[in-house]
């Protein structure tokens, strides 16, 4: 953890927060932290600052804080992801979050199990704090919004425009062009909106329909990957084009 | 897999090979191929080409190879690796293998546990399972070169010219140059080596001594990666790098 996050509910008027769980843990046996210490904290989806430990019990550190940096931008990347095995969907999560997604849309697709669906890693008290794990690991606060859909169809045709307006749209497909060309195609301070699509791909009714919607095909390269590979992947070299054309 | 890799001892001097196991499942149940159907075949460390199913068990598939694409090249990256947790390093090495490394090179450092040394993780009966499978996934056949140094000193002053002669060497750290800068250093043709640190990072001893090696600071941007995130980001972006350049 490189910035512990507190939830607004945790947070008391006066700036004092108690935390137990995980946090208290880490910062007494990773961080070694003893009371008139300071660590680097943040408000979950708000501003971030220090806090100086007050007390350290064997279940609670006491912490007050001072959150005088401003809450961060959203990341600029949202991600429409066929929805991938639970497996590798748990190890997303905290990647997913570290890496700067703004919206995660999970979506259904001819290639994807109908049973993926009912997995306990598509439920918030599941993946929220793998989510929160990401976000301390890389120093943010903004929870990316998490939505699923079963109806890939109504997603795309009626759903996406709203949820992402104005966005610079790309498919991960093999024989696109190199995700290297999409830094000048994404005009300064506009969204991003990747889609990835299942182990096996994308069919063709799927492809066709994204590309209607306006997004174009990008390839990761000749060597195929991994959802997860993918995912990181894709996400690195869009964040690396946007901040290379800022 | 979207390539089933052989092994040259399965291989008969006519052509055939018995395949068991995860392998055979695979073409069973997965791929639900049959007698006369064609697969995509590599021989390990060797050439690529089809092979054609002669007979199908309940625990063998036999085949007949034609192995005539030549052997691809090894990757043109290799990694310098400090030691992660066993449990990280277990979800690398499929990882490692699909995105394409030539040599890992596994390293003690100041901020890696002794224990991690001890770890199954780090025995070719584990790890090299795993790197087949990564291989299988992204259709290649050349086996990345593993070796583990427990002296760091004596890997970087002593041993690393002969094992990586004439690379472009970088060391991911904070606040060094973003990686895209990277791809008008590496010339055309010679091989690159990336150096990443434990969590926590390369003391400054051991960054030191790394720079006075030849080894350039680059950054993976402003957000901490845990350690296989920043590993798939770094290979990524390099790879990337030299395919802009090529």
């Amino acid at each position: 953890m490189n910035l512990i996050l507190v939830d607004p509910h945790e947070l008391a008027p006066d700036g004092t927060a108690r935390l137990t769980g995980a946090r208290a843990e880490h910062i007494r046996t990773t961080l070694k932290s003893s009371p008139g210490h300071a660590l680097r904290v943040g408000l979950v989806d708000g501003p971030s600052g220090t806090a100086t430990i007050a007390a350290v019990s064997a279940d609670a550190v006491e912490l007050v804080c001072d959150l005088s940096d401003p809450a961060p931008d959203r990341p600029a990347v949202d991600l429409l992801l066929a929805l991938p095995r639970p497996k590798v969907l748990r190890r997303l999560w905290a990647q997913l979050a570290a890496l700067g997604v703004g919206r995660v849309l999970l979506t259904n697709a001819e290639r994807v199990e109908r049973d993926y669906f009912d997995a306990h890693v598509l439920q918030p008290e599941t993946y929220r704090p793998l989510l929160l794990e990401g976000l301390q690991q890389a120093r943010d606060t903004r929870v990316p919004l998490v939505t699923i859909h079963k109806r890939f169809k109504v997603l795309v045709e009626d759903d996406l425009d709203a949820m992402c307006p104005q966005s610079c749209r790309f498919v991960a497909h093999p024989g696109g062009a190199a995700v290297s060309g999409v830094s000048p195609i994404a005009p300064r301070g506009s969204r991003v909106l990747l889609a990835l699509g299942p182990e096996g791909g994308w069919n063709a009714f799927e492809l066709e329909l994204l590309e209607s919607r306006g997004f174009s095909r990008v390839s990761l390269g000749p060597r195929t990957l991994r959802t997860d590979t993918a995912c990181v992947a894709l996400l690195t070299l869009v964040h690396a084009a946007i901040a290379s054309a800022g």
